[in-house]
């Protein structure tokens, strides 16, 4: 069985942050095995899994990605979209755009540790889209 | 239901390649709701999600990502099959040889702006083969 | 079709380690076609496809990551847990913590150069537990 959901992040200020709790309400009653695919629809953000507990963690990754892919780069050609567009491109591809994550027991079946992180890496994103496809 | 296809892409240059139609051709007619899995069975090229329009985007995240990766670093050891087989190595695994894509409409829910890139890392690449696994 | 398994590796050293065989012995005789899904319950470890012939490869890897995302670095401020804690997160989003593998012929259809590596990034990395989702 499959059935897809649209869900609708509201704008998140440029940075990494937990919304496991939002997309588990989004995705409502799950099936008791499985899996979910979420998609994000949009090449300047991405998801990912990471620690759920210390918010240190989430500041850390917004730092140093910004060192490791920083904005200004000579070698950007793409520049009309302001100095975090390029940048936001290619972390949407380091980072990865879309998550498959296992259902066991109607629950998503993560680490301890691990929540769904929304990586928001324009300046002043939108709202963004995600598809989930829930396989039971 | 799950069908299976092998799809084998033309030897392209070293580079970022939007292959978005060529693999909705390949894939023929697809379900109606369902999800397909990509996965390219070499470890010198990847697959990725990223902008569609300006063609700066691919020639940008090549520049950088051979300025982040570079050949010739003083750490690699692997360095008999040419210069730029480590750095391809490593690139393969940081943007991932696999996408997962949800099929809604009898057509590939990407979001407006999302492409399907062929990263090909090596300078003389071969044809790359992708075996695409369809679920509905 | 869904199966689960739960599957514990034990302790390895920080680095880059090939358990293709691992992980099909203990995932037991697999269908005619479908698919594989796999997700290391934790966020300082990693799951990738890379080469499965020269060790160097494996070793480069490490050696490289270490030099991309290293240790102490000045912006970090989550550094309680050691000075391998933060960087670790960073690479487990960077290589990503799951995979999503087809079967075809009840074996894992990975090409012939490729093996499935975990990559343990702490000093000292306990047991480490993968959720495996079969789809058939």
């Amino acid at each position: 069985m499959i059935q897809q959901k649209t869900i609708r992040l509201p704008q998140h200020r440029r940075g990494f942050h937990l919304i496991t709790s939002t997309i588990s309400r989004e995705l409502g009653e799950l099936p008791e095995t499985g899996m979910v695919n979420l998609l994000i629809q949009h090449t300047s953000a991405a998801l990912t899994l990471n620690e759920n507990a210390d918010p240190d963690v989430r500041t850390d990754l917004e730092s140093f990605t910004n060192k490791l892919i920083p904005e200004n780069d000579p070698v950007y050609t793409h520049v009309l979209e302001g100095s975090d567009d390029m940048p936001a491109h290619i972390k949407s591809s380091v980072f990865g755009a879309s998550l498959t994550i296992p259902i066991t027991n109607k629950q998503l079946n993560l680490g301890t540790w691990q929540g769904i992180y929304l990586c928001e890496f324009r300046d002043h994103g939108s709202s963004r889209r995600i598809i989930a496809t829930i396989y039971s």
